[in-house]
């Protein structure tokens, strides 16, 4: 039990981890001197002891709460009970990490039949007591017992309507009183008990319902999301009751020491006249800025100016601030440090190094690499022209377009079917929370943007409009009205979240331009790194935008991808159904040009840099029309016995589908194992690089072309197609007259390949982890099927993450070590990348490092994501290792 | 050079490696003094030092190769090129180990158009040396200068045909003369130079023709098939000539000390008067038995009896001897160790284990493991009624049905389209190897038992007939006639190879019955084995014979064949179309009587012994008709607007294998995954397995079921389906209030299973390797579809062998190596075994002895095999390893 009260505190920020961050913040205020209502902490070991127990009480426990009561009750001179002038308590969850809006709280607990009446009659304010009593019924009803919470609205709003109250604020003690009894009847009828009555079995119940909400689904599915132990535990804060709610001197509000939108060193924050802290945060009602209060309450204005600055010192980082204003006077009841977009967390750190308030290290610490990727999502184009059909506030960056759906699960089934969706509700909730993350976009019609839906989607960075008073959702028939326009499930939207605007259709994207701030710590982060970071690229656009985000070379050129272009594919289609090896070699010879034309811009754009270029990868029968397709044409036309001429034409075609068919793909014909058996296709590929690199060498572009055999699994595979690729370039070399260097290497993608690495390295001048299909065949999971299962394993915790998204390191990872160690014991200094889609995901790239590679490649957009990580697990790295390849 | 003549030689046995077979086996009879032609062996050193001298002669070669030639010279007193009595030589190949037909040999070397008369001089037998001039041109017309055979042939037909000759030997001495001016014609024409008429160039294109013989593809593949090694080389022995076509007191044959296909110990063998060797050899006329020997040549005969004893008791083997007869005098032109059949081998062995020529270990290592299946063969039911269309003679003990195909690459084609054929030709020859291999069977209509079919059909323990007389084969039309009977490509016929009858369709075949040298060679074999031998057994009928070949339990049921059986299928697409768990639980308590009575009778078959039962393995989508008859059908009638009930009917099927369908199957939604997924179906299973587990020992069964998880990849996973087991398992057993023990372990077939074994052995009571699965991910091979590829990896070598059939111990057994050390890491005594196919693989047996398998299980059928291939590691285990398990 730790107390805080009086400008005195047992504890601080550094217990953290027993007291949650709320209430070890609690107490470092308290020794601040600032003003924050007394209260206690019961700590995470006692919730893992009730936890351990079976969720009862271990021995002493409530002994203990009652002294801390005790305390507090002596600090404010009040009593839990007293029917003349009784304590009202919150009983506050607090995690070790911010969890928001996740767990439960209970506010205005210690009201009951007598004590209601003691508090209107010493705060001389009725509608007060008989409001803050509604609340406390609602809340803990909903959190003690069970019963959901739009029950409770729903009664209340129709005492509303009966009273022609437009807001609850309205609502006088009469109707207050008669809306009361009806909660209660209503406990009654759902508890089968009458509403608990005495304050200390109200606290009981409330504490071990905090416990308890630790458990619940969306707290669960939170910690999933963001990787957060579940033997945390939450910490219990009891505190006295502030109130908001007292009348037009009193209010309660959120502030930020800068915008947390956009990083700017600015006061920032929104703020309620006569109202309580949950309002602001389930956005019922929509609240002021901050600047507001400067003319209301100017003395309180200052109080509250002078701490924010004081904390943000103290604490060196930005931080998010709850208040609540009691007739006049001002409380702090949290800090913590604030979420922020990923442009203003970048903005933040840049700028507080300039301030000299933390160092480069620590900047480069601070920013979360995933938060990047909103900076690098796409916003609508300026010069797209449109009408919005609605207008909220704009919670975040970016936009986003996708099919509207009104149902958190559903937004989960279609992304998984890889649709893009547009969850759009009245408000979320944090039950909503896998819904929204799945979606592109979120729109709601109330709250303001500190509400739910806007704090969720900001750390995402997804799009995001809230507060569109406008739109009118009509959940039950799936569709939502705004003006005149009635939007259905299954309509495409545009959210633009920089303006708030809601748009019919997709409208046009494009790319983000990166602020002077964020070009700075992607230059700290390249000079903290070790581990090069590259970009994978399949044209000479993609290449263009990776050098742009300081990719120092391409780590995968996918050359398959040049053949699905629409002036190639009947060529490809030419070659796929030659019945021979010379009518193969006439197509291939005809894709030439195309490929080098290609080699040669993205060569160009790549200027100094290395280009790692794969040789055909995927079984051929990819570039063929879909077989269900082929089939269903086929037959109808056949059962019809119309059109011989297009049905003896599909005909051709479906026999070559027959023939290429293959039970898997992923496992069957293809990589080297075609480029061996049709080597004319893998001799055009080298052919085309090597006259693209002379071809440009010619006019000054320093080209390092690096040919990459895919799917290497013995050493025959890897020699011979070596040999190939080497008496194929050193023949163009001299047909070309040109001097060139070239290197060959191979992905290292099947686990045979890693085992028997150090015979491949023999004929290898660098390999590159191609961790996707790593990952397939060491867990023996194909990629396109894993939504069957990989969603209940998640669910169950069976695996903790998909594996495609963050490198699994137990297994995979043992993998690349193994191929690692063993391919330098043959070349000490081979040289190593990734080029998996890991090569962009944060935790992916720390082991990367510390396995030693050389590099990671990623899509164009990641690299200033990859950077940051790079440099993160370098500074983090143990103070022995001076460098991973060391391992 | 290694010379040996008149009863004295350089070289012996001990020189098999330097020597070849044929020459070290020649010197060694010499020094025994038997009576053999005197010559020189060039070494395999000196193939070495050609070949790698790009096929020149290197420094010194030829003049030794002439010292040798004097030195023959001297022992005949013969000169070769001399016109009064020329010496004529065979020039012979002969590499460490026998490969009959595949490598080239030359006889008559010497012959010219001045020596062919001196020897009809000489030999006063003018129509023979005529007769061997014409044979020397064809041999070397062949083999030295490239001339296919059947032009010289068909002037050979064509000659016999003006002349009205029934056989070669009617051709007399004018139309022979005119016939070898023909051939030297034909030569001069196709080489642009004149038959080569000096001797000892002659003798030198030879020598260099047998060294390049090495390389020839027929031997290539050949090597391939048999696993011998490329740098072996071969010796070439250069012999004087002796000449079993000098008339009706000469001749040629072939003898083995027992007999070859029943190993009845027996003088047997074929003998052609008035004939060279190779007459016998290539089926041209159809030979005389042995015995007629000794009527025709009784002096002879007797020798040959006495020589054949004493070469026997020598090698302590069977023998296959050579020998020709000229003018009444024996000459023995090779000995060694006779190929036999599999029946053969074990009888022998048994036998001379009892006569006291070997002991019991060294008959164990006598008996190839593989040639068991040839006894393990199937044979025509006895009681089946039919009519031949057409008889040969018997030269295996295997009957096999299949289609008739004339084409052996057509046979290869279709065979690894998984379809039966037999290959039907007028004879073979070594280019067919690869279609014979590949073939259930041939037929050939001319050659007799020791011909080329007969011979490579005998030792794969194929079904053969051979020299069916009545069959006309008609290549061109791709058909043969047989009587009256036409039967064209692709119908169905049955060769009884125990009788030699041909048969139109397919008969029904039975399994074999062993013979009591069989059974002895077992039992020795199994009381010499460390490591056991399981086997794998769906049903009750297989569970019986696997005890039947001694398998020590069953190391893999699988489950889902019984879902397969016709009144179960309806049930489990019950299973597969329902909506929801509700529905599914309704079908599987269906299954659940099925399953139950499957176990009972495989328990009740295996009293005493472990049964391993792996739950449901394949995905569901496996058990729906094909997609692609339910598309075309679908597509059928909604383009014909007709039937609406099939089309609705068939659109629900359709629907939902779409909803199933996978890209890769194979590493989709199935075993463990399912199981967690739908825990009906396990937990049904186990309740079957648990039941009938009681049932049976409630009948004082003995009974041991091992519950075992397919496709285990993470620890998790291992958990949660170990704990349902053990739940339900526990569960059964105190309704069905009974005693029952069980256990239960995984699979390993994942590479991640392997790496984590020493986590997953702390869940898992035992562990079996699934070798096929392994082998799929650590190639990142389909099974299904590696036929695109394979066929070329072999012929290029780029795979020493198919790794489905031969376990890749380079790759897949390091992660087998890694698995087992890992997971006795943790239990020291955890049981392991193998259940891929590859258990019944000998090599692959040995491997799983070296690294400490408790057992191998295999089909029924290759239960010998492996009992053997056990033995046979442990007999072979190096001295220092008491045991594979202290690795």
């Amino acid at each position: 039990m730790y107390a805080f009260a009086n400008g005195k505190a047992d504890g601080s920020s550094a217990l953290r981890h027993l007291l949650g961050g709320k209430g070890c913040e609690l107490a470092e205020m308290t020794n601040l001197g600032v003003s924050v209502p007394p209260g206690f902490t019961i700590t995470t070991e006692a919730w893992a002891a009730y936890s351990s127990a079976d969720r009862k009480h271990p021995a002493g426990l409530w002994e203990q709460i009652m002294g801390g009561m005790a305390r507090l009750e002596a600090a404010v001179e009040r009593r839990l009970g007293d029917t003349a002038k009784p304590l009202l308590v919150s009983v506050r969850s607090g995690a070790r990490a911010s969890m928001p809006g996740m767990m439960d709280t209970v506010l205005n607990l210690g009201l009951n039949d007598r004590t209601v009446i003691g508090l209107a009659r010493w705060t001389k304010n009725e509608r007060f007591a008989w409001d803050c009593y509604r609340r406390f019924i609602t809340i803990f009803g909903d959190v003690v017992l069970g019963i959901e919470r739009r029950a409770f609205d729903e009664l209340l709003d129709k005492a509303k309507a009966v009273a022609r109250a437009k807001t609850d604020a309205d609502l006088q003690p009469e109707p207050l009183k008669a809306l009361v009894a009806e909660f209660k009847s209503l406990v009654q009828a759902r508890t089968g008990k009458p509403f608990p009555q005495d304050p200390p079995e109200q606290l009981k119940l409330a504490v071990n319902a905090v416990f308890d909400s630790w458990y619940a689904k969306k707290a669960v599915d939170y910690r999933r999301i963001h990787r957060l132990p579940d033997d945390w535990g939450t910490a219990v804060t009891v505190m006295a009751m502030v109130f908001g709610n007292l009348g037009e001197s009193s209010g309660t509000g959120v502030c930020f020491t800068r915008d947390p939108s956009s990083g700017e060193r600015r006061f920032f924050g929104e703020f309620l006249i006569n109202a309580q802290g949950e309002d602001v945060v389930a956005g019922i009602r929509t609240p002021q800025p901050i600047a507001t209060l400067k003319d209301n309450m100017p003395a309180v204005y200052d109080e509250l100016v002078t701490i924010k600055d004081r904390l943000e010192r103290h604490y060196r980082d930005m931080q998010d601030i709850e208040f609540t204003v009691q007739e006049g006077r001002l409380f702090i009841l949290q800090t913590r440090s604030g979420k922020r977009t990923g442009g203003a967390g970048v903005r933040i750190a840049v700028e507080m190094v300039r301030e000299r308030l933390i160092d480069r290290d620590t900047a480069l610490l601070r920013v979360e690499p995933a938060s990047l990727n909103q900076l690098l999502v796409k916003t609508v184009d300026p010069r797209a022209e449109y009408t919005a059909i609605a207008r909220g506030l704009a919670a975040t960056p970016a936009a986003a377009v996708g099919k509207v759906v009104f149902d958190p699960e559903k937004a989960v089934e279609m992304a998984l079917r890889e649709e893009h969706v547009i969850l759009v509700r009245q408000e979320t909730s944090p039950e909503d929370v896998a819904g929204m993350h799945a979606a592109q976009g979120v729109l709601t019609s109330r709250g303001g943007l500190t509400s739910h839906a806007a704090v969720v989607a900001r750390g995402w960075g997804k799009g995001c409009v809230v507060g569109a008073g406008n739109v009118i959702v009509d959940e039950e028939n799936r569709l939502f009205r705004a003006g005149r326009a009635v939007v259905r499930e299954g309509q495409v939207v545009t959210l633009n979240g920089a303006t708030g605007e809601v748009v019919m259709g997709a409208l046009p994207l494009v790319d983000p331009k990166l602020s002077a701030e964020f070009r700075q710590l992607l230059e700290w982060a390249r000079s903290a790194s070790t581990t090069r970071v590259r970009a994978n690229a399949d044209t000479p656009d993609d290449a263009a935008k990776a050098r742009e985000f300081e990719a120092e070379g391409i780590g995968l050129v996918r050359t398959e991808h040049m053949f699905f272009k629409e002036d190639r594919i009947p060529i490809v289609r030419e070659l796929i159904m030659a019945r021979d090896e010379q009518a193969r070699r006439k197509a291939v010879d005809r894709l030439l040009p195309f490929q080098r034309e290609d080699f040669i811009g993205i060569f160009t754009a790549m200027n100094g840099y290395p280009v790692t270029i794969r040789l055909l990868d995927p079984p051929l029968h990819e570039f063929l029309p879909k077989y269900k397709e082929v089939i269903e044409e086929y037959t109808r036309l056949d059962a019809l016995g119309i059109n011989p001429a297009r049905h003896q034409e599909l005909g051709a075609v479906k026999a070559r589908i027959e023939a290429l068919q293959e039970a898997n793909p992923m496992l069957g014909h293809r990589g080297c194992r075609l480029g061996i058996t049709f080597p004319e296709i893998y001799e055009m590929q080298v052919r085309a690089i090597v006259e693209a690199a002379c071809e440009v060498a010619k006019r000054g572009v320093r080209v390092e072309p690096e040919i990459m055999i895919p799917l290497t699994g013995t050493v025959p595979e890897m020699k011979v197609t070596r040999d190939m690729a080497v008496r194929m370039a050193d023949k163009t070399v001299a047909e070309m007259g040109a001097k060139g260097g070239y290197t060959v290497g191979t992905m290292i993608e099947v686990p045979r390949a890693a085992l028997i690495a150090d015979k491949l390295a023999e004929h290898a001048d660098f390999f590159s982890f191609g961790t996707n299909d790593l990952t397939q065949m060491t867990f023996g999971y194909s990629r396109d099927d894993i939504g069957k299962f990989l969603p209940f394993y998640l669910e169950k915790k069976l695996l903790p993450d998909d594996p495609f998204a963050v490198l699994d390191q137990e297994g995979v990872g043992e993998m690349i070590e193994i191929g690692i160690q063993r391919g330098r014991k043959t070349k000490p200094k081979l040289k190593v990348g990734i080029c998996g889609e890991h090569g962009g995901e944060p935790s992916s790239v720390e082991f990367c490092h510390r396995v030693g590679m050389d590099y990671v490649s990623c899509s164009p957009y990641m690299v200033p994501i990859a950077w940051l990580a790079s440099a993160q697990a370098q500074i983090k790295r143990p103070r022995s290792a001076a460098r991973g390849r060391s391992h």
